[in-house]
């Protein structure tokens, strides 16, 4: 059994609980060190075992190795979950209460009846991933490379003319050729106005000279996904997205000088707002400062200014200020930083281009 | 307010439910009739609220029309949720069972207290969901056809050497250049023995002459999501491979003949499904006949052999016999149909290559 499912069991130890039942996708990824779907996993000191259907029968199969036994239910999951409970005599088993839905509890709660009771738990795994050990920073080093190139070879398509999609489509085949699974995520591609929307679908607008074109792209390389955005420009740029441009980049500059283990993640998000209030611009600023990503493209830390925790060596988080005015543009500047035990390394290739 | 949000309203008078809250994201575009991504949607018979962060708030303000209210709340929005329901004088709330997370059903809950009831449904907007309306059978069918041309279009891809991930890469590009959002999930491009796992991760190996391609793909057109999966041929096919081919066919032959308003679901599986076994491969087949499509690539009906209900017109679901010989190879057949008045239409493009 690896590491990380050892570490459960102790967690699980601690809070006197007898098993936990892992439902979100990238928990399971992560504590049996492959891509899993469509399953669930039971954590015990006892015996783990991965539950899923016949579709994954081949390959479950051969990633499994020794770290859970499997376990091929299709259509009976949950009774299939609750006897093993029984036959592994579980007295505490505990769920993740934010991803598994109320219908599954029900279900697997009716099967166990009165012989175990079930915890309603949060964070657990996913408190765990926030520290990326080697393999995970190589992988996420080797996504963000990805990114950077792909950002790189687009701009020579950014002519007036070219649709948000067409881009989105040069951008998703060039990430797959340079060995990525794909997009981490739907890639935004937002011309002109359309920037001013923090999360633009890519559509058929062509764009534009003398426009600003806001591109956010992440890529998923083993699992592993990356967040970047940046603002290129076709032609001139107008004074005033030149002005808040510079303001974003500048709120940018010192939060990410403040980010170095020990710090208030909460302090970090009120440099880069506190900045921007005083710019005058505070109202269009309508979103946290960042998020970890890992297996996911949005996981613990929330970089907000209600996170009261520290920074931690391990942790990978965003950090993207931004700016929207809505009908005319908006600027957002993202790059991905690595807390290091002496600081904070931006890993996003380079940092501005 | 529209014909789809009014349906809605008179099933929860049917139910005596005052409200329900929809968290299904396809649910929501459904009733709205835009995409919509993180949200809730209380839908009333006294006012419709539309619950999101302020990511979405220009977009919102625009697709929203006089089809619900726009409420931004940012990191309270449970919080919000059950204000709105006091506010509104709702005793009887109903939710979504399958979709809602435990933590945000007990988080409501907590905020309701006696005021008022969270009751667990389920199927209400996804039963509407499965007869689709003309304009709803143009996006599929448009689906479809892009689909259809991004597989005649990849054929000149098929060569010995090029890796599975550059197939998808090429039909991820084709798809968007045809006005297509994207892929409707993780195109399978599976080569050789990695063709015997149905839900295969496309990834680097090459692929090689006399071997078969397994490709399924799926486009999204409007988010309204197609299906398709053919096995290719590079080279000559060998004598076991075209056997089980046929037999494939076949079966999907008999299925499809069998498909009219008022059959039995269930039977149009096992007409399949019996005509595999009685050719020796029933083990060999391993999941359902097929699924529902629309908003998402798999919703009901699903066609499989415990489903008792009857086929009705405007239904669209896949019908997608397989056989896997695990090491060896795989080969799965998918098409298309909608049900019509008076029987079934394969809207796949062309039936098989």
């Amino acid at each position: 059994m690896n590491l990380r499912l050892e570490n459960i069991h102790s967690a699980l130890k601690q809070r006197g609980l007898d098993a936990l039942l892992v439902s979100l996708p990238a928990n399971i990824s992560y504590l049996i060190e492959s891509l899993s779907r469509d399953a669930y996993l039971l954590v015990s000191g006892k015996e783990n075992i991965y539950f899923t259907d016949s579709r994954y029968t081949e390959e479950a199969g051969i990633f499994l190795k020794d770290n859970a036994k499997l376990k091929i239910s299709n259509g009976f999951v949950f009774k299939g979950i609750a006897e093993a409970a029984l036959n592994l005599g579980l007295k505490k088993v505990g769920f993740e209460e934010r991803y598994l839905p109320f219908a599954e509890f029900a279900k697997i709660k009716e099967y166990a009846g009165e012989k175990f009771s079930l915890i309603p738990t949060h964070s657990i795994v996913e408190d765990r991933r926030q520290l990326k050990d080697t393999q995970e920073v190589l992988n996420l080093k080797k996504a963000a490379r990805i990114t950077f190139l792909a950002l790189e070879h687009i701009k020579q398509f950014l002519v007036p003319g070219v649709k948000e999609v067409e881009i989105v489509a040069e951008l998703e085949r060039f990430i797959r050729y340079q060995g990525g699974r794909g997009s981490a995520f739907d890639i935004i591609v937002a011309s002109g106005p359309n920037s001013s929307q923090p999360h633009h679908l890519s559509g058929q607008r062509r764009l534009k000279d003398n426009e600003p074109v806001l591109i956010d792209l992440g890529v998923d390389y083993q699992g592993y996904k990356s967040d970047l955005t940046r603002v290129l420009f076709l032609g001139k740029i107008n004074f005033l997205v030149r002005k808040v441009y510079d303001i974003v980049l500048k709120a940018q500059e010192l939060a990410i000088k403040r980010i170095r283990p020990g710090a208030e993640i909460a302090e970090i998000d009120r440099v880069a707002r506190e900045f921007i209030i005083a710019a005058g611009y505070g109202d269009c600023f309508t979103h946290n400062l960042g998020h970890g990503f890992g297996l996911e493209v949005h996981e613990a830390p929330h970089i907000s200014g209600r996170e009261a925790s520290a920074v931690k060596p391990g942790m990978t988080f965003t950090v993207e200020p931004g700016i929207y005015l809505p009908g005319k543009f908006g600027i957002r500047i993202e790059d991905m930083v690595l807390i290091t035990t002496k600081g904070c390394e931006v890993i996003s290739g380079a940092r501005h281009k």
